[in-house]
């Protein structure tokens, strides 16, 4: 098992990484200080495929466990689940000193952590994630809320977990556009970072795609690293942590423009790394040579969905009224060389939509 | 214009108390650094009264100014008036660099308070609070939520607001009924940290209750002070907090067993505080003549309404099923001297029940 640390003075935690984590999770929560049986939040599918070794490692040290069921799909991640959520939490007698487990991908992640951090003005929860995804980005950092119709993520707080569990075996069950969809954060977390995990992916793809332990552990644990790592550096998002956006400035405007039905997260956050790097290329910023690389991994982890059938004009709203910035320049990370990043906040509006027209038909 | 300062190293923030302060809004908070126009959130009636100097300073300052209306009463403090608020709040176009006035009383800041709190997971806001009861109490802390069917305040969390503004001229417009149950939690405060507002309450009650400015004045910054004082050695109501809930052990139970519909909040804490008293001497803590004195005081404020009909199976119900606790032990809050409290954690069940039982007899 490896630990990293999220360095947040009072508001620290532990992320364990480990192959087979999920049958030592009752003793490793009662040895972070853990003595009530938690509340577990989940969907049936996770807890069909891996929900009894966690509840019998938790049952077997803590007693009973109550479990609350939600739905799956980004599509529940709203507030009638929310109020489903709390409703259980009340009917299983949860009060002020209880604790939740949430036990799967980004939607059960976000959802219970939301409901940690309203319930009786927040209790403490634990992250034990099931999806690459989420392992190497959602369960970290805190982020929690819920969708509403006005858009992602737009209700929500900063609510950290008091730790994270990752067992990578759980992921050999993972259909594989899910685990691309993860991979693509994590080269993502390497773009930016890391040019030896850069390195690793290059090498040990076909491992990691056929889920071989020591490899999955392996990219999992640096992506942990460089995730906890920004976010030590700056919790709140106020500045450093959006290097963490790279290829999602395209990335978020390609899924609100196909509605969430085209792309995974991940596919669409690589569409956006490859745009970013050629207009990374066209400011002269990242050498082709460079450029062509990172490509060149992106292309090798999946067959992307092409880029057809998305207007320039859809794609182009989505992109200049992303309503969380609260300004009209539009910020986006580029590279300088592999492993290194820049927040470009003064991007130039009309050289980034020539770009992107021109972008969409290359890719059409 | 008094200051007194809530001392939370990076949350920490100004309360500013003053006669007629409502027309100085605009530049005052010009002056702690907001540049955008704020978004409004109050109830018609307080519009209605007291709109014009708020956002005539507003305007001035910042320019036009989105007012958002929620309906007035405890029982809108709800998940409705919640999703209300949000809708608004996007519809004026509300993001992630916005920020909010709560204009009102505790209902209006705690359901403002926890839109700011998780709307883009976390915008500022500042509480212009116009009922002595949130001038004095709710709108110094950070805690804020909804109610729940389950019951209230079940969901929120802490968050500290940037400012209070609090201009005691608009006191003069309460129902005297109002005013008596903010004076209840006034003497509170007294009663735990200063014999010296004490005495002034004992002296100077008539002018107070006749809205006289100084005498308003100077109990509304003393009341801040004991507040902001507990507040900044505990924020999140690790243990020290607990003595701003004296007369709340009983004061919640007869609420909460009349259905909230009997007792104004501070009428059901002067009863509280009365029986904390009367058990108070009965366990040895505080003499009869320091007892008596405090209990003439509650009397002088208002009389109260009689605890005829209230079973004692649901006042005990009530009391010892405060799921809040997560705990089977009962605490109170018990005066040693006038002026001065302490956390009685082990509370023996079968004394106070026997006690109670008594109580409420007596004051059938």
């Amino acid at each position: 098992m490896n630990r990293v640390k999220v360095d947040l003075e009072e508001r620290s935690y532990p992320i364990m990484v480990g192959d087979g984590l999920l049958q030592q999770t009752g003793d490793l929560f009662n040895r972070l200080g853990f003595s009530r049986p938690p509340v577990v939040i989940s969907n049936p599918r996770v807890l069909r495929l891996h929900g009894r070794p966690l509840l019998q490692s938790l049952e077997r040290r803590f007693g009973p466990i109550s479990v609350i069921r939600i739905r799956d799909g980004e599509r529940f991640k709203n507030q009638v689940s929310l109020q489903h959520v709390y409703d259980e939490l009340f009917r299983a007698g949860a009060d002020r000193k209880s604790w939740l487990i949430a036990f799967g991908g980004g939607v059960v992640g976000d959802l219970a952590g939301f409901a940690a951090a309203t319930f009786m003005r927040g209790i403490p929860y634990v992250n034990v994630p099931t999806t690459l995804l989420a392992q190497v980005d959602s369960s970290i950092g805190g982020k929690v809320g819920i969708n509403v119709r006005q858009g992602k993520n737009l209700i929500g707080v900063f609510h950290q977990p008091s730790a994270v569990v990752t067992d990578t075996a759980v992921l050999s069950t993972l259909p594989s556009r899910e685990l691309a969809s993860g991979l693509f954060e994590v080269v993502k977390c390497a773009a930016i970072r890391s040019e030896t995990l850069l390195r690793y992916l290059e090498r040990r793809l076909p491992e990691i795609q056929s889920c071989q332990p020591h490899a999955l552990e392996y990219v999992v644990l640096e992506s942990c690293r460089i995730k906890a790592e920004v976010v030590s550096r700056d919790e709140r998002e106020g500045k450093h942590r959006m290097i963490l956006n790279y290829g999602h400035t395209v990335g978020h405007a390609l899924e609100a423009a196909t509605h969430y039905r085209k792309f995974t997260h991940g596919e669409a956050v690589a569409w956006g790394m490859l745009a970013a790097l050629q207009f990374g290329n066209e400011l002269g910023m990242l050498g082709s040579d460079q450029g062509d690389r990172l490509a060149r991994l992106i292309r090798r982890v999946e067959e992307l969905p092409a880029l057809s059938g998305i207007s320039f004009q859809a794609l182009w709203r989505a992109l200049s009224h992303d309503k969380k910035f609260g300004s009209a320049r539009i910020r986006m990370i580029l590279l300088p060389r592999l492993g290194s990043s820049r927040i470009c906040d003064d991007i130039d509006r009309a050289q980034l939509k020539r770009f992107l027209k021109n972008f969409l038909k290359q890719h059409h």
